[in-house]
């Protein structure tokens, strides 16, 4: 409790389980099995580790395709809803959040899946909406060409709505069971979708009521505008991908002031920012750490990157030089647009080579990372805290499951120690651990807005 | 071991979880839990007792709709995938086949759903092929109207190939995981599926290598023409509906005949009997029970079934009259085309009322229903099982998990001393409870008869 007597804001942190960890090279440490990614069991232990540490949840990423550079390192292989099912087994608190698209799913299945996730876990389901962005995706999907930027969003944007309609089909004292009248579920309770939109048609209910926290959470990663538009009008928890304070401040500003915009009240929307870790005993130590690592990386996988990235041409990378003067102005490459900009303006400033941009990126895919002990990391987390950049963090390890038991056994103690971190779970559900209400029951009319 | 030294031919035993069991009232039992069909450990017992009596596989049918009766009994309710992902983890050697439907599901992310379940539970899923006739499904996947049978069949083989391709991506030795050369995966072993079809066109390789068993195991139901077709070229096991020996063999030899001329071998497909077993300790206490769990189940309920099935208005049946004489013929109706025949040719035979028949079909879908001791259910399914009528038999107890119960304690025993079944498992997946040979590995370049 603090001084006045009211117990502190508190932080909401997930593990964002990326089969072997954020840095490419992972898999290749002494204590790795490379097969991770393929191996329920890692994510299992992912799980349980961040379930003894009270973490709000488990987060995986998704792809329907192969994405990546398979030949140099693990990619988003397992499905997530069934991985988590399955972890769902194994654990009794911890959130469980899987992402999957609203390009390439029908809202009908999708919204069962999570549903079903949702009541085989007691209620601590999340969906994390993504518009998936990558041709190879596309291709597998029937199209020749990604389709464009915000007709991905506005049929996301109905998927959500229609999604949301079908998770409340049911009202909540609609079954009945009653074994001596015969009576099972009270249909007069169950409410058709009778959907028919833009992109969508769904007549019916669906075949599933509501679980302990009402429905799944909805998160979100919305940097674009089209993308912060989705995140005010449907998201609960946001991952955003900041890389300095004042970037974090302002997107959580911006968020906010849009979801009120929207009628949603001042915490309906919990932002999670991004935040890869290598954690030592020192910081030079820590330091050592991340050169090892990035040095494992197959330098042709890295500047392939950073040029995808910078959106140049990866023969005017040069290892040993500086970065080219002539960089096209950012936002232009592959990446998130918020991408690298604060590690680029340290390189320029310090006249770096690409090897130690590289080695500063710790091999990262844009998220910010922090390198030092478990002291400095926990003093950046509450000032990012405490001064109202982010509601919490999407841990994004250098490696797993080592760097999360770093995490949990070195930093998550001083979090609880300044009284910003529980010490023990409060409730049982996703909803509960997140602060956010369970949503009032009964049909949501929403599809007006879709015709 | 028989008399000539060698192991005789062994029975296959599937258990078909259908939530509270297939007596429609089996959920008003006193010792049943209405809410079974929502939860995941009323499955994972199921599951448990069933791995216990060294049964081949737990079967879960599917539905994306709701397209039964609710207010009067359970129905398909959690995604099976996700709900056979928790119970693989509390299970090690039983196999795990979910229904999905070909209309309603994209290839690339069926297949993934499939292998991920096959990874995770160690080379033990199978995917029983629907291809989805209910008018409420289509309606929940943007549809009017049902697509017609032969649309939705030659949708399905086309789907049913592109999925083992992409099953068959990676060729087994395509991973290496060499931490000290940093190479991850041999991409010239990885086949991209570059299929382009009448209905699909996927591009790529699917995310995901083969299991311990190569890849899932391909389960059908087909009794139409077109349906004997697809299972003829894709089903390695078949769940058949047949009412009597007599067409339990023709089918079983139709099927196998159909299969040979597709050039697969003589014992390529398993045909599994679906088979309801209402167990007593003799035949009189076994009717009784049958009898009042008919009579547990709302007669509205029942005659708008029966109604169904014959294809006849309900006003046309009155419950202690004798049935109408002019039926239309067998397969007008809603059910499965063998439905009932064995059944309804015994009521006209004896003169049973409606209700008579009611509860002679057990309240019971159209499969046959043996009513009596375990002994005389044991040399029922021998009796077919020895005669070539069916390699096994797909089991739908009255009662969950009652009636599984039931049957493992006193049928399983007496099949075991026979030497037809089991007594431990022999390997861990469930190609090898079934006797099935793992696919050949590599590309199946099946693409250029779908142009």
């Amino acid at each position: 409790m603090s001084p006045s007597g009211r117990a502190p804001r508190q932080l909401h942190l997930n593990i964002n389980a990326l089969h072997s960890g954020f840095v490419p090279s992972a898999w290749r440490l002494a204590d790795a099995d490379p097969r991770a990614f393929l191996d329920v069991n890692h994510y299992v232990r992912i799980a349980q580790i961040a379930e003894r540490a009270c973490l709000d949840a488990i987060f995986l990423a998704d792809n329907a395709a192969i994405a990546d550079q398979l030949d140099f390192r693990p990619i988003t292989a397992l499905e997530p809803t069934l991985l988590l099912a399955s972890v769902a087994a194994a654990t009794t608190h911890l959130g469980l959040i899987a992402t999957a698209s609203t390009s390439y799913n029908e809202p009908y299945n999708l919204a069962r899946r999570f549903a079903t996730l949702d009541l085989i876990s007691g209620g601590r389901a999340g969906w994390n909406i993504v518009t998936t962005a990558d041709l190879p995706s596309a291709r597998n999907f029937g199209l020749d060409a990604v389709p464009d930027h915000a007709q991905r969003y506005a049929r996301a944007d109905e998927f959500a709505a229609l999604v949301k309609t079908l998770w409340n089909s049911w009202e909540d004292g609609a079954f009945i069971g009653d074994k001596e009248a015969g009576r099972f579920v009270d249909m007069a309770r169950v409410h058709a979708a009778a959907h028919r939109g833009r992109f969508f048609a769904v007549q019916g209910a669906l075949n599933l009521p509501r679980s302990r926290q009402g429905h799944p959470v909805l998160v979100q990663a919305g940097a674009s505008g089209d993308g912060r538009e989705l995140a005010a009008r449907h998201a609960e928890a946001v991952f955003s991908a900041s890389q300095s304070f004042d970037e974090a401040r302002a997107y959580r500003d911006d968020l906010n002031a849009r979801a009120a915009r929207h009628g949603r009240g001042p915490n309906a929307v919990k932002v999670l920012a991004g935040l890869t870790t290598i954690i030592g005993a020192t910081e030079a130590e820590a330091l050592r750490r991340r050169d090892e690592l990035v040095d494992l990386i197959p330098w042709s996988y890295s500047l392939n990157r950073l040029a995808g990235i910078l959106g140049v041409s990866v023969d005017t990378l040069s290892l040993d030089e500086r970065l080219p003067d002539d960089l096209p102005p950012p936002g232009n490459g592959n990446g998130n647009h918020t991408f690298f900009n604060a590690t680029l303006a340290q390189a320029r400033a310090h006249g770096y080579t690409v090897r130690e941009l590289v080695r500063a990126l710790a091999g990262g895919g844009g998220h910010r990372v922090i390198v030092g002990t478990p002291e400095q990391i926990a003093d950046d987390i509450a000032h990012w805290f405490e001064r109202g950049a982010a509601d919490g963090f999407n841990l994004m390890p250098d490696a797993l499951p080592g760097g999360l038991e770093a995490f949990t056994e070195g930093v998550v103690p001083i979090l609880q120690r300044r009284g910003i971190f529980r010490r023990e779970y409060d409730g049982t559900t996703l909803r509960e651990h997140l602060g956010l209400a369970i949503p009032a029951d009964g049909r949501a009319v929403l599809q007006h807005e879709y015709a």
